[in-house]
């Protein structure tokens, strides 16, 4: 089930959690190496180093100083107003810590103490969740390593930042981070703590990390919506395991997307068990598709693990989003020039060839004796190892002063003795000349080559150790796009079918099913039902050959795979001879006979339409290859439903075979934006009439401007328990 | 064209490359940095150092004496025997020191000068060529930086290893390599050099690296069977641009995999153009899907960049390959779990559950209090941030005795405090104990992280930065397969079929094409061949209905794109206006009317066989999936034909889409060694009868244990030219 939460509009003010003028830290001891004592510690420190602004008040009923200094007996002791409080005692404590801090008027709370839900303990999870309903506090976690913000120096992350090896030395465990413009919302502690490291290798720095933990309260929408409107943050980068409000998050992830680029990492990507699958689309959308889909709804980027999650973020840290594909690929190491042009065909950029203009301009160079004459002019173009930093240099400025290209990939190999260390500051220099969305490509792990890398980052420009990080880290500066909305608010249901209300739970009469396609424009072809041989001799006044019969069953879901569909009967005692055939199948299955669908043949390119109900998002849209390939190519693509006519051209887009829309055969080609309209209406219906839980056309015949719903099959289910 | 070379077998002695009694470099000078000095300082410091044992001979016709030290004005006046010429002077001076070299019957030439065909001198690589085959003396290039072996310190590369930067620092630019047991043998010298400076970082070895060059003499072929006898060499890594004669390649690939992995990075994926495709195969199968499948033919492990090479060589210089897919992953941070074995089952990995016996032995961890009690015993197993290195041992030791799993990942996230670096060791033994298939993920680029790393690494369990490129390591550990012949012999010619000599050039007449495939034992569906429409009537004494009806054209290749196929005819009378439709299609493209094929229907999966003529390889088969949707769904296998029935099953199980012969829809299961059987004979086809230039079999129609050619093409060429 899902629901459009309201609290989604409730107001939070962050300020005081990222910029608290007083802190007070309960559960300090004496023990230095409780987790209490170990954030007092830091923020002291923070304080101390005057990073830090707020004051910070130790909170122990059993401790009364330590190292000379006050310890609070509770909260309430304290006599200066508190903004943020950070609770790190036993799980059964917190509640009444939590309603304390509420009549001290608190405003917001990090709990880093576990026990709760996450082991089980629904009770405490009840009773904190009604102290927080009644005081208003605003809370995060709990069960979590809280907030680290490298501006204001406000860090719960209690994990060691130093440990000791057996031999006695001391070796840093986690790196301090440096400020910066990367916001990171995790669901992990320790999957935030590597990004934020592996960043640091690379000098980027962090605007803040906030790990959610439990989400009692604040929940990782609260915090898209604060970094999206929060000037330091320049992208946002986002480890996932799943949400419980789909539609929250997908209207959450829209608006903040629309202002500037959210990188997902998503775990969790097996199946929800044992859910039952009527149709192909039930069967192939699986949790992970749909929230795939949600995140191309919504102009997310998608990343698969942690590597391309730095890499990626590396580069929307350093560069603005492309707006284009089209690469220049500048190296002085043919090989790397043949291996990057053809990953890079392969992660959807293009490469194309170097206009004339340019080429000649470029072939000047060999007069000046800037590049050898052997240099074949072309993209890519190698230099060749006899290629200097200023070949280089000028290579890169007359490319790039033609714009023609969106996306530079520089390679200076540091090898060959032509290569000296001005090459940094030359293709930095032009790279902010002309404002390029660039990266370089460093190959090796000598002094030369890590000092090339670390120059390059210095100077702003995303270096990477391999062509295949260099092109995802490109490909990726492509994907971002802004959703169209500023935020995704689907139409209300206003067109509910009345007629639906009287119909039972189970799967959908055909006849039903075609009044409600047709309901949303959308065509069946001419149809006879008959069931009773008798009626036969009046097909051939109603329909034209050839024809089609298939079972009419309520029982029989999929009807090719028994032989329940005969194709191209073109006389009548083909239809009598198809007819007994049928029927003595049906009667073998033991069956009742319900009749045969006699419909006129359609041609054209068989496609699915389906629309299944998802957990976590409600109903969704799928659009992809039919007929009887449906499940051995899984080509397709998935939505959040509705979606608009835009959305549905998107989906078309995403077929793997796209082709064979273009005029396949003898075909003529399908016409994309008819077919858009139709995908768009076909969305609304499971939105505008929950009842229907699972509807597909399969195959939906789409032949130029017509589009034939040859066969459907739904599910009615007014259950909300059956999905 | 391709020959199957009779050098290849001539006997090559390479100890006198790489351990040779005395080395002459021609080109040195008082110049310092010129390459000819570069490399005999760098000789005559490994001699210093104790590496080399060879005596060095400076050689220059202009230079008397260099630092005290005699240089001799060629080689003919160096008093003792001369194993070994380094040659790094201009490329016009290069043929007549060979030949002087031969007089003094030198074994081996390196000849470093560039500046023959590769900058288009025909003329000088020609009298290269004489000078090689008048004296008998092996020559490594033209244009190449040579040869690597740190165990003889035999070293011609010239690169820099410092380079100044700037500010005046000198920066290590290329470090020296360890001895250890990865060859390299490469056709670009960069690469090479990258390879080996990102291998040193993991503390691996080389056993030497060779550079080929322009390969007028030694080529790829010869030092991959050095390397395969070689007992200091475990694995054997190649970039390779393009081979000549493929089939030598192929069969030096085999005899070298048989022995131990070959890793190959094969770059120029760009098609060769301009090649007239009459068939689908033709079109589909380019440069790179052929060497593709002779790499699976020969059972080498394909990468795909630098850091693929990098990772895979790593893991295959520590480990042994695996025998099996199933893979145990053991982690303590609950993100990385999920992660990797998503990304396991992406890469072709088993992930498979727990057997009880095992769980039961890791359950009672629990009570010794090893393992937490929330801990879910279940694989991946997550120990949870309170996973202490004493439990990662005890659950990876319980485990690793079950001999359950092939492979294991192990990820022990330094990050919580109950991590020490005991973990290193304990995993490391347990690793050596039961001979484990194993590596190890380390994500961070802390002083800890890097620590685990490098220690790891240094106790012979390959460690990785990041989820993705640890699984990228094993799935190739399980690639690995020894060619099942010690070398690819493919049979001799024998079966030539005599009547295709009277046959002219040009598309094979449809006749011909199933007295072809009928000698090879493939069968076509009932066909009668009708010019007249008198005919019509004996169709039906001859065929069952339903039957279909083709247009018979020479000049027509796909018949289904212009509507030239009616199906699914059922009497007589759509006999006759099938007949005219198609009869009146003809004469409107101004074509000859040259009569209809009709033909008994027939049901099945839609396969195609096909075989094309590639330029490196020769004749090449290539099966997939056929019919209409070949193009659109390009799934496909290829091998140099011809192959035997293994890998037809072989090519059968890379399809994508298997499962569809696996009992699709209302369909039997196509009975696979059929299947693989028919593939084989139809392989020799093009092999026995090089006139057959392009022949394809779709739809080859499949059903149980029937296959029917139902359309093929072909197209006869007796010119070499036309390919």
């Amino acid at each position: 089930m899902f629901v459009i939460s309201e609290d989604a509009e409730k107001m939070v003010d962050l300020k005081y959690l990222f910029n608290p003028a007083s802190i007070a830290v309960v559960g300090v001891s004496h023990n230095p190496l409780k987790i209490g004592s170990i954030i007092y510690q830091r923020l002291t420190k923070n304080k101390s180093l005057g990073i830090l602004k707020a004051e910070v008040y130790p909170v122990n009923p059993k401790v009364s100083s330590l190292n000379g200094i006050k310890v609070y007996p509770s909260i309430s002791e304290i006599q200066d107003d508190v903004d943020l409080v950070v609770i790190a005692i036993p799980a059964e404590a917190v509640p009444d810590v939590i309603r304390e801090a509420g009549e001290k008027k608190v405003k917001v709370a990090i709990i880093i103490s576990g026990g709760f839900a996450e082991i089980g303990r629904i009770d405490l999870d009840g009773k904190l969740r009604e102290a927080i309903k009644d005081t208003g506090i605003r809370v995060i976690g709990p069960n979590t390593i809280g907030v680290l913000d490298p501006y204001s120096g406000v860090d719960t992350f209690f994990l060691p930042r130093f440990k000791m090896l057996s031999d006695g030395r001391i070796a840093e465990s986690l790196p301090d981070v440096t400020p910066g413009n990367v916001a990171i919302i995790s669901q992990s502690g320790a999957l935030s703590e590597i990004i934020m490291d592996c960043l640091k290798v690379s000098g980027i720095g962090i605007r803040a990390i906030v790990c959610v933990g439990n989400q009692v309260d604040l929940s990782i929408e609260d915090f898209l919506k604060y970094f999206s409107d929060d000037p330091l943050t320049k992208v946002i980068a986002i480890y996932l395991e799943g949400v419980k409000d789909g539609r929250r998050f997908l209207n959450a992830l829209a608006e903040a997307s629309a202002k500037k680029p959210v990188i997902i990492l998503k775990a969790g990507k097996t199946e929800v068990a044992g859910r039952a699958a009527y149709t192909h689309t039930a069967s192939m959308v699986g949790s992970i598709e749909v929230y795939r889909g949600a995140f191309k709804q919504a102009g997310v980027i998608e990343v698969e693990d942690m590597e391309e999650m730095i890499d990626v973020v590396k580069a929307f840290s350093m560069m603005n989003p492309s707006r284009g594909k089209k690469l220049f690929i500048l190296t002085n190491a043919g090989g790397l020039a043949v291996i990057s042009s053809d990953l890079a065909l392969r992660y959807g950029l293009l490469v194309p060839s170097m206009p004339e203009e340019i080429k000649n301009n470029l072939e000047e160079l060999k007069n000046r004796r800037l590049i050898e004459p052997m240099v074949v002019i072309q993209n890519p173009l190698d230099l060749t190892a006899q290629g200097t930093s200023e070949a280089f240099e000028e290579v890169y400025r007359i490319v790039a002063s033609s714009g023609f290209f969106d996306l530079y990939l520089l390679m200076p190999s540091h090898q060959p003795p032509s290569i000296d260390d001005t090459v940094i500051d030359r293709l930095s220099r032009i790279s902010r000349e002309y404002d390029c969305c660039v990266v370089v490509c460093e190959h090796g792990e000598s002094e030369w080559s890590r000092y090339i890398r670390e120059k390059f980052d210095q100077l702003g420009i995303p270096s990477y150790p391999d062509v295949r990080r260099a092109l995802t880290a490109l490909s990726a500066l492509t994907t971002y796009r802004k959703p169209r909305d500023k935020s995704y608010q689907p139409p209300r249901r206003t067109n509910k079918i009345k007629w639906l209300d009287s119909l039972e739970n189970g799967l959908l009469d055909y006849d039903y099913a075609i009044k409600l396609l047709s309901h949303y424009g959308l065509e069946a072809p001419k149809t006879l039902k008959i069931t009773d041989e008798g009626e036969l001799h009046t097909v051939s006044g109603k329909l034209s050959f050839p024809v089609v019969m298939k079972i009419f069953s309520r029982r029989i879901a999929h009807k090719t795979d028994i032989g329940g569909v005969i194709l191209g009967i073109k006389t009548h005692s083909e239809l009598a001879e198809a007819y007994k055939v049928l029927k003595k199948k049906v009667l073998e299955m033991g069956l009742e006979w319900e009749g045969v669908i006699i419909q006129e043949m359609v041609k054209g390119v068989e496609l699915l339409l389906g629309s299944s109900y998802d957990p976590v998002f409600g109903p969704t849209v799928t659009f992809g290859i039919g007929g009887v390939l449906t499940e051995a190519l899984r080509d397709f693509s998935v939505r959040i439903a509705p979606i608009d006519f835009t959305e549905a051209l998107e989906m078309i887009n995403e077929l793997k075979m796209k082709k064979i829309l273009e005029g396949f055969r003898d075909l003529p080609p399908v016409n994309l934006e008819k077919l858009a309209e139709k995908i768009s209406e076909f969305s609304k219906i499971t939105w505008e009439n929950p009842s229907i839980r699972q509807l597909e056309i399969n195959p939906l015949i789409a032949s130029g401007d017509r589009f034939m719903a040859v066969d459907v099959r739904g599910l009615i289910s007014k259950s909300q328990l059956l999905s």
